[in-house]
């Protein structure tokens, strides 16, 4: 019976703005309300007025941290004393750690033994235990599971969640606060969390605000769920948009998507490190390449943008230093980014 | 007479709060309101509450274009329509340039021969004539004087002058509106000019907040200046802060520095390339060398800071980016930030 409801989409219990508008009472204190910033380069390339929205100045470097606190602070004091699981080698894993610090839980998040050596050690300075499997060999979300029932834990997936879409939503919902009326606006896409939740509080606050997705144009996924109408799976898609290396939306987000967003686009890694190099030079912002999505499609997707007032989500700015220096100096792929 | 007048400094009118408080109805419109930032690993780091004034997002990437727009804007009709001139290789030549456009006045800038090409790009963008000197033949101060004469122009210094000095001075002001009350303050220190605006900013809203200046440990003119009660002249300091390679104090900036100012202090280059690479991991910001003396400072001056509310501003983020690349790169100079 749970079975059917959850397999049967119509039957999932959407979450809506009433959600996002009480994510953001809780995060209130906990999350910066981050900055939106302008730039007359970028305005004049686009001859349109265009709003950042920087949520790489979020906590822990990304708008993950909004999710993955909201999804806790609703835990019942059962939960909360047994404490949280996740499985990610990414932001999530460091948003989700950082969170149950902050609520006074214990967490557990499971990582590949091969996981860069820095993004286990940020998740541990944030006090999270690092499980490690290997994953030519071992199936993460099958020892998570097992983790959870033995030690009680309660697993939250990186998107696929209302509690965690609903978080995502309060970064749209202050841009709107922050910037006013927009005519359309640009959202990094991965497994979607990020998009539906600005999909709810678009939808409430700025209906006719124009909403785009846009993913890597080696995993475009969602362009292809939303052309056939059910999610697609794709294999792990090669791009330097690792936050947006997911292989299929889930099935609140998609449904979500489906329902209230214009589109997806697509961007190139080249794209997308012109994009990176503009928002050094230019903004004085680091940016991580899928937090770049947005205003890489602004740049070369060929929407018309004349006149208009347009946002742009940049969801997130961990990247390794070293690996940072290499995209954006000399040495990096395709120079220049007008 | 005139002269006696100019050699003499207790004769000289020096700007006041006033002045700041008017220049930020000038610009109110024109600049930033940039964002002030925080972050957990700064605050852990330093026992402290750190406050960070991103005067990198400033338009054109730095504090200058309050000073510049200040000065532009009080000119009579007669001279802005014979316009401005300035001599500079840096952030000072842009931001005049980029005033002078928005204020609808021809701007010339007179820059060395072997200036970056990227900069004379820049100052052109902005609308200014560039005017070329051989640096090792020709006096750029007689050049710009003769230009000025020949053409009615207004020379605009960049630091010693009152009305930049009090446009410099808006970026503290709204520091204290923005964070509240600080105890501490660490500001970049070349030629005085945002570290005696703020003075006025300091002395008029946060009395009991200490104000210290910071200078690349290679050129302590200023340190050298306070501690023998008159202007040193030192030779040009050979440091990665190419915003602090001025030779001497302002007459202007160097009284008020003496009559406000609880110190200066000094950073090394490669305890500011450690707190650049601070900036862009942990706080995804592109900061130039020079806007790092602040933190720097913070970091390895021996300050007491535990408990504190300390104010640092980052003065901006005009740097080359493959310089940057370099610098924060794996070959850059010295490994690791903490």
């Amino acid at each position: 019976m749970l079975w059917a409801l959850f397999r049967n989409p119509t039957m999932l219990q959407l979450p809506t703005y009433e959600d996002v508008a009480a994510a953001a009472r809780r995060l209130q204190v906990q999350a910066h309300e981050t900055p939106v910033l302008r730039s007359a380069t970028a305005d004049r390339l686009l001859k349109a007025e265009v709003f950042f929205k920087c949520e790489n100045l979020q906590r822990m470097g990304a708008f993950k941290f909004r999710g993955a606190y909201n999804a806790l602070a609703k835990f019942s004091p059962a939960q909360r004393k047994a404490g949280v699981i996740a499985f990610s080698s990414g932001n999530h894993a460091q948003a989700i750690a950082l969170a149950a610090r902050l609520l006074g839980m214990p967490a557990t998040i499971v990582m590949p033994l091969d996981a860069p050596q820095a993004k286990v050690d940020a998740t541990r300075g944030y006090g999270g235990e690092v499980v490690s499997y290997d994953r030519y060999t071992e199936d993460r979300e099958a020892l998570a599971a097992r983790l959870a029932a033995e030690r009680g834990l309660t697993l939250i997936p990186p998107y696929d969640h209302p509690d965690v879409i609903a978080g995502q939503g309060t970064a749209a919902k202050e841009l709107f606060e922050q910037a006013g009326a927009l005519d359309l606006l640009l959202v990094p896409l991965g497994g979607g969390g990020l998009l539906s939740g600005t999909a709810l509080a678009t939808r409430a606050l700025a209906p006719g605000c124009k909403l785009y997705g846009v993913e890597p144009e080696a995993g475009n996924d969602g362009q292809q769920s939303l052309r056939k109408g059910e999610i697609v799976h794709i294999a792990t898609p090669n791009t330097l948009a690792d936050g947006a290396q997911t292989q299929h939306l889930g099935r609140y987000t998609f449904e979500v998507i489906r329902r209230d967003v214009a589109g997806v686009l697509t961007a190139t890694d080249e794209q997308l490190v012109q994009a990176m190099r503009f928002f050094a030079e230019r903004m004085k912002l680091v940016v991580e390449p899928t937090g770049c999505l947005g205003f890489a499609a602004a740049c070369h997707a060929g929407l018309p943008l004349q006149g208009l007032r347009v946002g742009v989500i940049l969801s997130g700015g961990n990247v390794d230093l070293a690996r940072y220096a290499h995209l954006i100096g000399e040495s990096g792929p395709g120079r220049g980014w007008a």
